[in-house]
């Protein structure tokens, strides 16, 4: 690099770190590897023929439309359906609610651009969407986290973390990301009450709401929160800004998702949006509208659970049936990941190349945590989504013959099966 | 909004200030109104039939690849025809070097987010492209403008701009928006001359360059800046950032555009792009690449060529035809875009409310400068390429009368027909 411009930019962008997990999910995609690594839906589930007929339909009816630039806001069809679909869990959402983004990466970017000043406090969950805190940190965020449990986010440590000031909230309320739990009832009331009290406003991710494949489905955070405070005049007040996408549902390729918030958040988000891609692919929307429209998504939703409870459940088996005991995991409801824990000594990292040279990934756990820990390098996260069962079965077992010689080199003595 | 939360929030945020073009143009939305403001291609000539072949080819032979994630540098094969394009300029590109983006704003805002650091100062044309100061705004930029003429940017005043430490300089040499006009072949040298002397970057943006409807083609920055600085090794050297969209050539409403650039730099584009929003569409760039291959793309660019050119010979024709000859206009050989000046005393925010009333509208020129000054209120606007020969020369004739009009306001006698 001998141009003059070049040399300095280089030491200028020091901030913008080499991702050290681009690099080592390179290696996920060998050839023979079976990874558990990725977020990906089962594209076995895409319903590529109803996307073809859409195409046609979009093209031939609303061809110079669907291909035009057109609103930032997003296609107004799009947005009164989701408002329409939103208003079932009791959210009483308008398009004026509803803003279409590029992928809910495109709506956590937003929002750091809106919210985020160099050196703010973010809070958010140990551990948590690393998408996130790769959105938030570009703006120049600092973070505390709260730890998780089996029914997600330990309120009862939350308000020393809310003493601390942070500009706002980050959960994933269901079937969290990575760690697979579900925040509990009681407690999201609890969260709410605290956010109320402390005047922090929430974003509550929820890419995988719908994807619950037992128990009971739980009021979203937006809904809790209207009737926590006995909000009654609509959406207009509010702490918390909901997230969800077409990505699990439909196809990710399509990048389309959305937020739902006060109007007057709406409007800045929007002119941001503005000098940051104009708006989403009219064409995308026009199509998506089509593919989901008069009830398909509902019924095509049906069909994912189906499929993803299936792979869950191989998972949990094939765990089950090779991981000593002196491994955990969680048993998620729904959505796509489970969490596993370590024996206290070991490292995902060792673990991730003992994996690799059998021919299986995941994602090391401390991707997921603000701090570099040992705690956080006791974990992994695995997908359940994307194989196959006989797959999984597979790769489980290739990873159990991995984690066993790690424990063998840490002088663990895994259990017999 | 009684939250306080939102309170406070609706304080943090007065720098994202609502913008007021956006409420303007509104008005240029009511029925019966003849808009020469957006930027829009024309309807008629997207290629309809060529993107339902594409969307049923791509669905049936790679559907479960163009429906899922994919990686953020872009879809292999559209890049490689990028590069490919580009060498017949003389630009030696490889697919590391091409970063697929989310439309051209989606580029400049990424640019933005790598370069800028809050009070930073970037040189800008004098007019130059809104939604240029749109993105960079955000992230904090100030900005040293150099004015423009008939031959482009004024590079006889570039070195006491550059001497003020700018942190780039972002021009637009082909048909720029707004001026129309074209950097001369000369001053293209002058100014790369003087960025290596002062080693400032260059973001050169391109959208138009294919557009050209008569005259020679100029070498692009990125090709006179290696010949200049006798680079023989490729694109690993050289101060110029080349952005280009397939929005005027195919179409805006798939939001595909794409940044040449060194590809030490792309790779730090590619982690902000990450964050962002994970990677630009999978099935809108398959589709892209399926559209364009074989050839089509360049006969298809002959086509709009000749369809724009008969629509700027209308608009010119119109202007002499029925405006006074106190106002001028730039003749420009390509692009999408005309730009007039009013008599010293006249005002284009007064006009636009009298030309709303005739029922014609365009974009008040002091929206594309750094600076609001009377020099910058005394111009506006024309796109001539979305609507009809018939149309534009009966949008000019009603401007016609409101200019009249005001210059009788001003006290200003407009010269008889």
């Amino acid at each position: 690099m001998s141009t003059p411009w070049l040399h300095r930019f280089a030491q200028r962008t020091q901030a913008v770190k080499s991702s050290a997990i681009r690099e080592l999910l390179k290696l996920t995609q060998n050839p023979g590897v079976i990874s558990f690594a990725g977020g990906l839906p089962a594209p076995e589930v895409f319903p590529t023929q109803r996307f073809q007929e859409a195409c046609q339909k979009v093209l031939a009816e609303k061809g110079p439309e669907a291909l035009q630039y057109s609103a930032t806001e997003g296609y107004l069809p799009l947005r009164e359906m989701i408002a329409a679909n939103t208003a079932r869990y009791g959210i009483m959402a308008k398009p004026e609610n509803v803003l279409i983004t590029s992928g809910s990466q495109q709506a956590l970017d937003l929002i750091g651009k809106l919210l985020i000043n160099r050196g703010d406090r973010i809070l958010v969950e140990a551990p948590t969407y690393l998408g996130a805190l790769q959105a938030f940190t570009v703006y120049g965020a600092d973070y505390v986290s709260v730890p998780i449990d089996h029914d997600g986010l330990r309120t009862g440590q939350l308000e020393d973390a809310l003493r601390s000031g942070p500009k706002f909230m980050y959960v994933l309320p269901n079937f969290q990301n990575p760690g697979g739990v579900t925040l509990s009832e009681g407690r999201r009331h609890e969260l709410l009450l605290l956010a109320d009290k402390y005047g922090i406003p929430v974003i509550e991710d929820d890419p995988y709401g719908q994807l619950r494949y037992e128990g009971e489905h739980l009021p979203p955070l937006v809904v809790v929160d209207r009737e926590n405070l006995r909000r009654d005049n609509g959406y207009t007040l509010g702490n918390v800004i909901y997230l969800s996408t077409f990505s699990k549902t439909l196809a990710p390729g399509l990048r389309l998702a959305w937020i739902l918030a006060p109007a007057e958040v709406i409007a800045k988000l929007v002119q941001l949006k503005q000098g940051a891609d104009l708006h989403t692919a009219t064409f995308n929307q026009m199509v998506a509208y089509e593919v989901a429209r008069d009830g398909y998504l509902d019924e095509h939703v049906k069909l994912i659970r189906k499929v993803y409870c299936e792979r869950r459940d191989a998972m949990l088996q094939a765990l089950e049936q090779f991981f000593p005991t002196e491994v955990t995991w969680t048993r998620p409801q729904g959505g796509l990941f489970l969490w596993v824990t370590l024996p206290v000594g070991m490292d995902c990292h060792e673990l991730f190349q003992a994996a690799i040279a059998e021919n299986v990934a995941f994602v090391p756990g401390d991707c997921f945590y603000v701090t570099d820990d040992a705690e956080a390098r006791r974990h992994l996260r695995l997908n359940f989504s994307y194989s196959r069962p006989e797959v999984i079965r597979e790769g489980v077992r290739r990873l159990s013959i991995a984690v066993r010689h790690q424990m063998q080199e840490h002088q663990l003595v895994p259990t017999a099966v």
